[in-house]
């Protein structure tokens, strides 16, 4: 029998655990979805930096990534990926790594200046992929998906530059993050395709024709197919956590991952639980509680093979560097001991899988990743 | 000449820069205010968790610490420390590497029940120094400072138990960080030392000597002497960092730490600047500005030998996971390229450096450090 209560035995501090059947169900989901729509499957690899897990997605034939760094792109070009996308906007200062990436695998790098294009076209040696980043509406990077000189300028400069090839548009529509109802993720993601297919246009009546890529999870998690794109970035899908469930894009039953934390103290007078698990562990991200204070985990406990539904009306309330506060409900109060373990599943498991460093298992084998 | 403009060509991703001088004169400050008051200086290694930065320490006569974890006491054992203090309640699953420390150096745990007390009493073949955690009114763990049957109930079971020697009572008055104003934390750290005094008493006058500790570093920073109290343990005034400015608790001259990060984009319209630096390398804690939004980091320039004074109105105001989000004043946005670096001081400088992992000194060197 596999499960948490078999581990239980060798966790003896916070430690990360991978339900690998649960991300595997929700690669090959998201695969099935990319492969259906007819689109490309560039899974972003930011949230589990790892080598293993990259080998899980071959199962469901994905040979094409995002990552967020060029080291991140190092890594995985070592671990044999050779069709990488930097997903964020080049940064000058790495342009002999990149170059050196560039010389060895088919490199996509994100834009959005004339500048960048410019240096680029002058210092890169190897060839490299060029995406236009596009803003439809997130406000955090990007020209703006209405901004025709903008865009033409970009592409213009791209198709000048010695070694860049232009090879599209692309676009993260960050803003379905706060979206508040799976309505709005779906209303904002068929705007930003909109948007998206507008300045497609406008550079193909300017003599640049350009492939359309995108990727937010809570989008491509809740539409029924990629129509109108040619490309799809998710990343975090891998293995959600509870502000994708509190979003609406993912089931309770789709989290991968559960921070196993040991209880060191209960204080019965304020109906408290102290767990060793703490912000250098889930991180700081918080979501809003019903009382409006924040939430930094939800609360479940061991079971033979994995972790039992989140229990009601227990949450992480406060984080310290180690510490996690728990308010709890009664029933957990009194039945949980010092020394027991409790799940925290996290807020942001990207945030926390990168803090944690490894992953076990329910099957008990450790799972290393890279931190950059 | 020493300074950033030499360090320039080698930081080409997020780097921590560390300002030797400055940690040392914080160090120095504290140690004095310890030695004139005639009390022990345990310093708190959490915030820089680097046996470089603890060889520091020695040069001041440091020879007793504190850690967060029980492996962070196996790292700095393992570099020579011999007298380690564990503040955080002791973590019964860990106990087979507790006792193999034990065996090693005089080691400190932190107790707040009869049950974490008859557990180590059975299971321990080394002799542990024992600390009942005391909580003066921050509420997050311990035993309340008036409660004597709370008290005297875990003195005895320490008592009883045959490897604890009970050495004394130990708080952190971490409410300090909330307290708003330096005289609403000279408030809380008299009154946290009050109360310490009144549990010592109560366990004196049932049979138990006792000797208090304290330590949380707004506290510590602001009072003038540590009259009545018989050890500190501040932590983060290595480095400070721009909550502890917002306290009152240091001056902006004494932040040690800053993360350099090169600009990646700009956008004049809504006067942002893109860093690359963001929630894996800040962590996501912020501050309130004074228009209720939160606040990431502070802004400074690369300067010869540092950094410049922190820039006015201009700040994080987001980070995404490897984006920093500038607001920025006009005259930095028109000053500043994609390309050039800018100096984010961080809100809380513990959780970033664990998030980096090293530190690069103003001399240009590597600073290794270690992540548990």
């Amino acid at each position: 029998m596999n499960g948490i209560s078999l581990l239980e035995p060798q966790i003896v501090k916070p430690t990360l655990l991978l339900d690998e059947s649960r991300a595997r169900h929700n690669i090959a989901r998201m695969a099935k979805k990319a492969d259906q729509s007819g689109v490309r499957f560039r899974p972003h690899f930011k949230t589990h930096q790892s080598a293993a897990i990259g080998q899980w997605f071959r199962d469901y034939d994905v040979t094409a990534i995002t990552v967020s760094s060029v080291d991140m792109a190092h890594y995985f070009a070592l671990h044999g990926w050779k069709d990488i996308t930097v997903a964020f906007p080049v940064n000058i200062r790495q342009i002999e790594s990149t170059d050196r990436l560039a010389a060895k695998i088919r490199l996509g790098l994100v834009l959005e200046s004339t500048e960048s294009a410019g240096f680029l076209g002058k210092h890169l040696n190897a060839e490299v992929s060029a995406w236009i980043k596009i803003d439809t509406g997130y406000g955090r990077t990007g020209i703006a998906w209405s901004d025709e000189t903008g865009l033409t300028n970009v592409a213009q400069a791209i198709t000048e530059a010695p070694r860049l090839r232009l090879e599209g548009i692309l676009t993260h529509a960050g803003h379905t993050y706060g979206a508040g109802s799976a309505e709005s993720i779906l209303s904002i993601y068929r705007e930003s395709v909109e948007r998206m297919d507008f300045a497609q246009t406008t550079l193909t009546a300017n003599g640049y024709p350009a492939r359309i890529s995108i990727g937010d999870t809570p989008g491509c998690s809740l539409v029924n197919s990629f129509e109108g794109v040619d490309e799809v970035r998710p990343g975090n899908f891998v293995f959600y956590d509870i502000s994708q469930l509190q979003f609406g894009s993912c089931q309770e039953r789709d989290i991968a991952v559960a921070l196993a934390c040991p209880v060191v103290a209960k204080h019965p007078n304020r109906q408290q639980i102290v767990l060793y698990g703490g912000a250098i562990h889930l991180s700081k991200e918080s979501l809003s509680g019903a009382d409006g204070r924040p939430i930094f985990g939800l609360i479940a406990r061991p079971e033979d093979r994995g972790w039992s539904p989140v229990l009601e009306n227990s949450w992480v309330v406060s984080l310290s560097q180690e510490h996690g506060i728990v308010q709890a409900d009664e029933r957990l109060l009194i039945s949980v001991k010092v020394g027991d373990l409790l799940l925290v599943l996290p807020v942001h498991s990207c945030l926390t899988a990168n803090l944690l460093g490894r992953y076990l298992t329910l099957e008990g084998n450790w799972i290393e990743m890279a931190r950059f």
